[in-house]
């Protein structure tokens, strides 16, 4: 490998130079902050694991996007955590074994074998926000208040959010006792809204059911979506209704809470539907054809470790939320250049200040005065009547 | 895999919980900041580079604790980063690019597919600095400063610091014109102060060479082994002279600098020979077998990424420094607790609350007011007056 290109970095793996890095880190600050003024404790995961801990419950789609390894200690193998969330769920469920509701937050890199997409980032830096325990409405309506609130702290502008419940079609496929190929090729269709194919795969089933199952691809749009899901959907089972009723109560409390916020609702969009067992939402804003953020409930998540607790959460990229958002710039602070002097009273000048919080550059041997403008600084350490003083910088 | 195993992690990876996670991002972030102070600027460098990137001049004993795998999209081999510092130079010498000095700091975990000893962790935090473009001493006892100002922002107490210079070693061996065979057998013997090995070694050379090379082992304690240095090594060659000179100077500014802080020297001590250049130490407390911060010269890393660039920094374990360190536990801040209420009045007063920095927690469905002790309340938000109002939690 020559010189030329040792310093290449592998595909949608970036490094962060100042004063980007600076940014990212603020804003890392800023958002576990809210977190935490929420009662959300801060949790730490380890970014190598086995891969059956890695790859439970959450993590089957997971598998293609997980770099592996063995493990020269164990010979078992580990893989790279791609996902934070089974992480925290093996917390919640096996480590804290708390008996009330817990609320659980996380910020850190995942990597990704293969990216999402073709212009994604194969290194997120994954936020998120994780409260187990309660399988109420109460739950999904303060996940996506947090994640509302987050977004307006890094100032993403023209957001909006999407709504569905994987409940409405799993209810429906389970009255209509599908094959589970036959309900994975229309979840399939249903994605596309393939109207034709939907209209093939459900011609054998009883006729409400089946007006059912075309209806969820068109039941999409503003609030009136779930006026007409009610009607559509009268003869369908009790959880389908119960579902409903669900996703009806979120929508009003969030309207509620955020009178400008436009929701959408998409009950044939399944995200996550191999792991979500409720309500799914995502952050859309018009520049972006991804969602931003994006969370649900996925009450089964903990049973692998042992304990099935009802969980619902959301994550976001770190570095995504701070292209996107407004956040003010963080200049470094304006410093004060000292001069390369070992004189131990300009060594304790210098302390003083950086305790006061002053960002202090001393010059190294052969550095002017010129270069304290490089070095961002905009006053001096200057001996005057025979004390280090403050003084500006002659420009 | 049965279940009661699944959450069973790796040896020596760790996952961090409530409340360590949170005195861990404090000390972070209060690093980071006195980093900052001193004119440092924050990088954040990926998890996964490939190999010849991650494994070149710092790294070739890195390759043993590099965990490897193959790219999916490139098929060439990636490993994940064990250590920062290589990153961190190639920032400086091919991305950056500055023409006068850099300062530059980080924070991230890193992965060692081998543990360092058997004890230690293999997924430390690894936090640093490092200085480029200036070869002067000034350099080294600006980042030997600032790596004491660390661990007493830390409040890690009993810190001594060892410094030893391997150009004294490398100077004599050169004049001797061992082999690289030999050369390496009495760096080995000289790291276990074996003095047999080491006179049988050196009897074939000139006496006053194997004299002064004999010596080495032997000079190592307080400031008088400088003294005693300058004594034994009279008929070295100019460059012993000047690494000895240069190792004065640093040893007598961070004493004037800390002159409680006692100072070790050990002329035969070798950390990092193979990529260290000048001045290497290494910061220890008493309870500790290794050295709890270290780092030193290394003027060639840049080198492999097209320019060389004098260098200097340091590094640590921020667990291990938040475990050693007496930095005052943080304990999440007393909340106030709202009760169970879609009352859009109750959302206003806990969002105004939390907007001016309180912890508030919303009760779920189900749970009554003894719940407020258990997450962290004192106090309570109560329907008075017309109006939500704090009030204490009833005991």
């Amino acid at each position: 490998m020559a010189t030329v290109d040792r310093w290449l970095l592998p595909d949608g793996i970036e490094e962060v130079l100042p004063p980007e890095a600076a940014r990212i880190e603020v804003a890392r600050r800023e958002m576990l902050d809210l977190f935490q003024r929420w009662g959300y404790e801060f949790v730490v995961t380890p970014h190598i694991e086995y891969l059956e801990s890695l790859l439970t419950g959450a993590g089957r789609d997971l598998d293609l996007r997980t770099f592996k390894v063995t493990d020269p200690l164990s010979g078992r193998q580990m893989g790279f955590r791609a996902d934070i969330t089974p992480q925290v769920a093996r917390i919640d469920a096996h480590t804290l074994r708390r008996e009330g509701p817990s609320r659980l937050c996380y910020a850190g890199s995942v990597l990704h074998a293969q990216p999402r997409a073709l212009t994604t980032s194969r290194s997120p830096i994954q936020l998120g926000a994780e409260l187990y325990g309660d399988a109420s409405p109460a739950s999904d309506v303060e996940v996506i208040s947090l994640l509302v609130d987050m977004l307006e702290l890094a100032i993403v502008p023209d957001v909006h959010m999407d709504l569905g419940h994987v409940g409405i079609y799993r209810g429906l496929a389970r009255e209509a006792g599908l094959s589970s190929e036959v309900e994975q090729q229309l979840f399939d269709a249903l994605q596309r809204k393939a109207m034709d194919e939907i209209t093939a795969l459900t011609e054998s089933l009883p006729a409400p059911l089946s007006k059912m199952l075309r209806a969820l691809a068109e039941l999409c749009g503003g609030r009136e979506v779930l006026d007409l899901a009610q009607a559509c959907l009268v003869e369908a089972p009790d959880d389908v209704h119960a579902a409903l009723d669900d996703l009806l109560a979120i929508a009003d409390a969030l309207s509620l809470r955020y009178p400008e916020l436009p929701l959408y609702f998409d009950l044939g969009e399944l995200r996550g539907y191999h792991y979500h067992t409720g309500v799914v939402f995502a952050a859309f804003v018009p520049s972006v054809g991804q969602s931003i953020a994006q969370g649900g409930r996925y009450d089964d998540i903990g049973a692998d470790f042992g304990r099935a607790r009802p969980a619902t959460g959301f994550s976001t990229d770190l570095k995504t939320l701070v292209s996107l958002g407004r956040m003010q710039l963080v200049e470094p602070s304006a410093g004060i250049w000292a001069p390369d002097n070992h004189d131990v009273y300009l060594w304790q000048a210098v302390q003083q200040l950086r305790g006061e919080g002053s960002r202090v550059v001393q010059a190294l041997p052969g550095q002017a005065l010129a270069d304290a403008h490089e070095a961002g600084c905009d006053r001096q350490l200057l001996l005057s009547d025979g004390r280090w003083q403050v003084a500006p910088l002659a420009s």
